[in-house]
């Protein structure tokens, strides 16, 4: 049997997350039944981890097991002949059985727009957490270098703790499942962009949650609600209730995985 | 009462088109249930001219008369806290009581985009027409300039006459609503911007269909189906079943309306 690696781009406005639903249209449950129209099998893919509702992939990776013979550059154009526009396979490569999309995962990338301007272009609406409101970009860039290295990131894990350890997509360098809410965060920085403030987060792994609780954190730092510095004792405190708010679907984009 | 010009900008992807029907969303209907919302007012906006369902506009122009005295920036804040993010007022001014978005109208610039790449990002798929297929672009280009001055379009114009004719945005410098299908081209322009390759046309008005049929016909011709040299006889014939097929919708923007 073949193990293939999928790199694929979706647009999550109109899908219920990665994982397949009973009821509601979900990247993997399209995705299975694309595999299905071009395999004649019935497989479920496995993702890197779970996106949420609204939020989207520039690079996801997903991995299934085929008895199909057709060549990989052919599959790129087979499953997007029968895929939505939402959903675009942009790689297909043959892998070594062992390798497998969420345990074989290093590092992921996730990236969060802001659009700044006063009016958000409809053509964005869909893309972006529209905040006009005023904010101190300096200060959130500090805050942004705080979470750097390893911590426990209970406090922007999200609430549900029985949930956040379900949903926990950790990197498990032995491919286990322990639902530790440690993870080390390689890069964190905030940068302006033409109207948007981008926030850009590297690490081994992500809590449920995790990137838009540190946005909404970030986001009160901004304001002013909470002191930059005080980002180090929110962590320690391990308490979700101390952390901001959970932003906006709509601006999480899982930008790649690292293997 | 006040005559307040409106400029508005829209996805058009989830809407009827322009014109208010009574089953569907469109533009139109939408933006007088925002004035009503607002004004307490029940008025119908009269557009530059009608947008087809899935045609979008980086700025349409409306206006309404009313009897509100609320300043026009405040307009602004008001309308786009109750339209949806896909429309989005622009900018508002009083203008004097002959001035109208249509009548009114000297020239109108549309921008079709093609998507060359072979893979078409999923957060464009609702704003392109995807075409990775060959094309002479330097045909489609020659062939653009051809249709430049002052014709007679009905080889461009929707292949239904009484609804053509009805559906027409003639520059009627009287304001008279003459089915003339004669209209000058100013410019006409293809681009290549990055992936893609873009069609900009400005001219005194457009009959239904025209740009999206211009394109379907520019695109025979880059795929030498027809000669760029013929598209004069194509105009020349008065004969829609000569031109190209009308490219998708989704391609098209409505850039701009001069007074």
């Amino acid at each position: 049997m073949r193990n293939l690696k999928l790199t694929l781009s979706y647009d999550g406005s109109e899908f219920c997350g990665w994982q397949v639903q009973p009821d509601a249209p979900s990247i993997q449950g399209t995705l299975a039944t694309a595999i299905g129209r071009v395999t004649g099998e019935n497989v479920l893919p496995q993702g890197s981890g779970r996106t949420d509702a609204g939020v989207h992939a520039l690079a996801q990776v997903a991995t299934f097991g085929t008895n199909s013979l057709v060549p990989t550059p052919n599959f790129i154009k087979a499953l997007n002949d029968v895929l939505p526009p939402a959903i675009r396979v942009l790689e297909v490569s043959e892998m070594p059985a062992a390798f497998h999309a969420r345990h074989s995962a290093r590092a992921k990338t996730y990236r969060y727009r802001m659009y700044r301007g006063e009016i958000c272009p409809p053509f964005l609406a869909r893309y972006v957490w529209h905040y006009p409101y005023p904010l101190s970009e300096r200060a959130m860039v500090e805050a942004g270098e705080l979470v750097m290295g390893e911590h426990d990131f209970t406090s922007f894990a999200a609430a549900d703790p029985e949930r956040g350890a379900r949903l926990a997509e950790a990197f498990q360098p032995d491919g286990d499942d322990a639902p530790s809410n440690i993870r080390r965060i390689f890069s964190s920085t905030w940068k302006v962009e033409g109207a948007e403030f981008q926030y850009t987060v590297r690490g081994s792994g992500f809590l449920h949650h995790m990137v838009r609780n540190l946005v909404g954190t970030f986001v009160l730092v901004g304001k002013g609600t909470v002191k930059a510095s005080d980002i180090s004792k929110v962590l320690q405190a391990r308490d979700r209730s101390l952390a901001g708010p959970t932003a906006p679907a709509a601006g999480l984009y899982l930008v790649g995985v690292e293997y």
